[in-house]
C-alpha cells in the first residue's frame, strides 16, 4: 500500500466525522466557542511495563524479579517519555520469575505496578499465564496431572486475584511449539505434548474465562505460518472462544515490510477477531543474522544503537505503525521495551541507555500525539449548540463556560453525540 | 540410530517366529520335508502405477491423461522391474486431468488399470479425491456452494465406484497450504478459504466414508512442520476419523537422513494412526538447490542421472527404507515414479531413461526380495508336524506331497499356527 493509501486507510478506520451538540444546563449552547481536546486514543497503544515495578513499588535500588527492571530513580525519567507514547501496559506474569518458591507469589509487587498503571489512565495486560519458557522449575517434581491442576490453579489465582485491575491477559504463549519445544525440559511441554495442543489450550481459556468472565482473553504466538492458522482453526472448532489473536512480531532480523504485515494480518483477520500485535521490536543498530532461528541464541557483549540505525528505526516505526492502524482489525499494539539494554541487549527501544529519547521516539510521537491527536481545539457552536471536528477514536473533553464534559469517537464515520456542561 | 541398531529394530517390529503346525488331511505330517515361501509383504512398498495405464488399456501409442503415462510398448519391461519390488500402486484421480469436461470422468480407463494391478496381487491406492493443484478448471465458473456440492459428488461416484477395486483413498492432499495457496487462482483453494480447513477435510472424508465404509481414508500432506500437526490436532478434536497419515517426502533437495526421519515420524506418530510415507523421492543426479522453495519452480532442460548420483541414490534408498522400516508405525512406502523421466524431469527413478535398471534398484530388491524375504525353503517337520522358521510378515506358502496351503505371519513376535494341506 503506498503511503497515501496507508494515511486514508488509517483515517477511514480510525476517524469519526463528529456532530456533538453542546449543552449547558440542558439548554443548547448557542453561538459559544468551546475547547474540544482528545484525552485519549481508543486504540491501544502499548509497552511493557517491566521497567517499572521497582518504581511503582518504591525500590530505589531495583527489583529481584524480571531482568529488565531498573531501579526507582532511572525509572522516573523513562515514565513521562513512556506515558507520553502510551494508553497500555504489559506486565510480566513469567510464572518462573512470578513464583519462584511454589506458593510464594510476587503478587502484592505486581499488583501495586498494575495498580500505579491504572492510577496513570492505562490499561493493563498480564503476560503470560502458561508458557513453555520462564515456567516453574519446580513443575518438573510433578506429575503431569499435577502439572495440569496447578496451572489451572495458578491462572484462576491470577486472574481473580488481578480481576478489575487487569482484565486482559495472553492467557497462554507460542502452543505452536510448546509440546515439540526441545531447548530443555519444563513441565508445561510435557504436559502439553501428552495432552494435545487444543486441550491444554482448553484447560488454561476455561480456567481464565471462568475466574474473570468478562476478561478480554488472548492466545499469543510468534509463528505466524500457516501452523498459527490451523492452530486457531482446531480451537475455533474446538468451541474455545478467543477474544483475540495476539501476533507477535519481533523484526531483530529486520522490518516486514508493508506487503508482508498486511499479508500477515489478512490471514488472520479472516477468523473475525480482533487482532493485537503484542510484542514488537524494530532495532536502530544491525541487524540480528538471518540464519538465527530463535532470537534467543543471539546474545552479543554490546549491541550499539547507531545513527543510520536510529533513522532506519525511526522510518519503520512510522510506516509499521500506520500499516497496522490501516487494518480494522488491529485493536492493540505493544512495543517490547521503551528503553535499550533490556531483552537481548538488543537496541530496540524508543530511549538510548543514556535515557535521551531517539528519532524513533519522535516520529511515533508525531503520530500518536500529533496527527492522530486533537489537541485542545477551539470551535464556535452554532445556533443549534452544534459543533463538527474530526478526530480519532478516543476519550475527549469539551469545556466551556468553566465546565468541563466528557465524551468518546467509538466507531468511525459519522458520529453525532451530546455533551451536557 | 546406527546401521545395527535400525536393522534389530526393523527384525523386532517387521518379522514373526513361527512355529507352524503342518497337517496332512488333518493328521500332523511328522518328520517330513515341506518347502515354506513367502508370497507377499504385509508392508506396503508402493510405487506410482500412472506409467501403466496405457498398457493396462491396450494403448499402444501412450495415453491422453497424465504426463507420466508411457506407450504400452515400452512399458512392458518397467512392469516386469515394478512387479518384482512393489505390491501396492497409487492411482492418479487428479481431478483436472479425470474430469477436464464437467461429466466426462476417465473412469473406464482408471478402473481397466487398477483390475490390471488388483490381478497381480496389487492393492491400490486413489490420490487425490481433492486438492487445489491440477483440480478442475471447470470449478472457476462455479460458486463456492456449488464447488462444494461438486467436490462431495464427485468423491462419493468415485469413492464407491471403485469400490472393492480401490478401498483405499488419499482423500484430501495439502490441506495446510490449501486455504493460502496464491500461485494461481483454483477452485478448491475459493472454497477452503471460505469455510476452513477443518469443514473441508470433514466434508471430504464424510463423503468417501459414506461412499465406502470399509475403505482406508488418508489425510495427505508435504508440511512436515508443527503445521501439519495442528492440522491434525484440530480435526482430531474435531472428531474426524482418520485412517492414516500421509507423509510426502520428495528429497529432491537432498536425503533427510535417519535422524530428521525418526524425528519426523516420532511427531506424527503420536497421534496413534498409522503413518504411510506417500510420496518418496531420491535423486541421482544433482541436488535441486536449497532456495527452492515450491519444487514445481525448478524446471531445467536435462536432469541427468550420474554415475556419483546413482550410488549415492542406492546408499540413501537403503538407508531410507530400513529407517521406515525400524519404527512401527510405519505401514506403507510409496516410491514416486519407477522411471527417470517423470515428475519435474527429475531423475528420481529406479530405472533410468533407457530402460536400464540403476544401483538402487538392487538395493532396495536386496532388501525386498532379499534380506527381508524367505525364498522357497526346504524344512524337516518334528515328530509333531511342526517347523520352525523366522520370516517378515506377509503372506506364506507352505508345500509338501505335491499340495499347497497358505497362510500369513500377521504380527511381530512369536506365532503359531497351522496349515492343513
Amino acid at each position: 500500500m503506498p503511503p497515501h493509501t496507508a494515511d486514508a486507510a488509517v483515517r477511514t478506520h480510525r476517524t469519526a466525522d463528529a456532530t456533538l451538540t453542546v449543552t449547558l444546563d440542558g439548554a443548547p449552547l448557542t453561538g459559544a466557542e468551546v475547547v474540544v481536546a482528545q484525552r485519549d486514543h481508543a486504540f491501544l497503544f502499548g509497552c511493557t511495563g517491566f521497567e517499572f515495578i521497582p518504581l511503582a513499588n518504591g525500590e530505589p535500588s531495583g527489583g529481584d524479579g524480571s531482568p529488565e527492571e531498573i531501579p526507582a530513580e532511572q525509572a522516573e525519567h523513562l515514565a513521562e517519555l513512556w506515558f507520553e507514547l502510551f494508553n497500555f501496559a504489559t506486565l510480566p506474569f513469567y510464572w518462573g520469575r512470578f513464583e519462584p518458591a511454589r506458593g510464594e507469589p510476587d503478587t502484592e509487587r505486581l499488583r501495586k505496578t498494575a495498580r500505579w498503571f491504572a492510577d496513570r489512565g492505562c490499561a493493563v495486560k498480564g503476560h503470560p499465564l502458561a508458557w513453555h519458557t520462564v515456567t516453574a522449575e519446580w513443575l518438573l517434581d510433578l506429575t503431569n496431572e499435577e502439572i495440569a491442576r496447578e496451572q489451572a490453579a495458578r491462572i484462576r489465582r491470577e486472574v481473580s486475584g488481578f480481576a478489575g485491575l487487569i482484565d486482559m491477559w495472553d492467557v497462554i504463549n507460542e502452543v505452536v511449539i510448546m509440546p515439540i519445544f526441545d531447548k530443555y525440559d519444563n513441565g508445561i511441554t510435557r504436559l502439553c505434548r501428552e495432552i494435545g495442543r487444543i486441550p491444554m489450550v482448553r484447560m488454561v481459556f476455561d480456567a481464565a474465562r471462568e475466574a474473570n468472565p468478562g476478561g478480554t482473553l488472548l492466545l499469543n504466538d510468534f509463528d505466524m505460518s500457516a501452523a498459527y492458522e490451523c492452530l486457531i482453526e482446531g480451537l475455533l472448532e474446538a468451541g474455545i472462544t478467543i477474544d483475540a489473536l495476539g501476533l507477535q512480531s519481533h523484526m531483530h532480523q529486520g522490518y516486514w515490510g508493508e506487503e508482508k504485515t498486511l499479508e500477515v494480518i489478512d490471514r488472520f483477520a479472516r477468523y473475525g477477531l480482533p487482532i493485537h500485535f503484542t510484542e514488537t521490536t524494530l532495532l536502530s543498530g544491525h541487524l540480528m543474522p538471518p540464519e538465527i532461528v530463535d532470537l534467543n541464541d543471539y546474545q552479543i557483549p554490546e549491541w550499539p544503537s547507531t545513527p543510520e540505525g536510529e533513522a532506519r528505526q525511526a522510518d519503520e516505526i512510522a510506516r509499521h505503525y500506520k500499516t497496522l492502524l490501516s487494518h480494522p482489525s488491529v485493536q492493540a499494539m505493544t512495543y517490547w521495551g521503551m528503553a535499550d539494554g533490556g531483552w537481548l541487549g538488543a537496541p530496540g527501544g524508543f530511549v538510548r541507555t543514556d535515557g535521551t529519547p531517539k528519532p524513533s521516539y519522535e516520529a511515533l510521537r508525531s503520530l500518536v500525539k500529533g496527527e492522530w491527536w486533537l489537541p485542545p481545539t477551539t470551535l464556535a457552536t452554532d445556533e443549534q449548540g452544534r459543533v463538527r471536528f474530526t478526530g480519532f477514536l478516543g476519550e475527549y473533553e469539551v469545556t466551556a463556560a468553566g465546565r468541563t464534559a466528557r465524551f468518546r469517537l467509538d466507531a468511525p464515520g459519522e458520529a453525532t453525540l451530546d455533551a451536557a456542561l
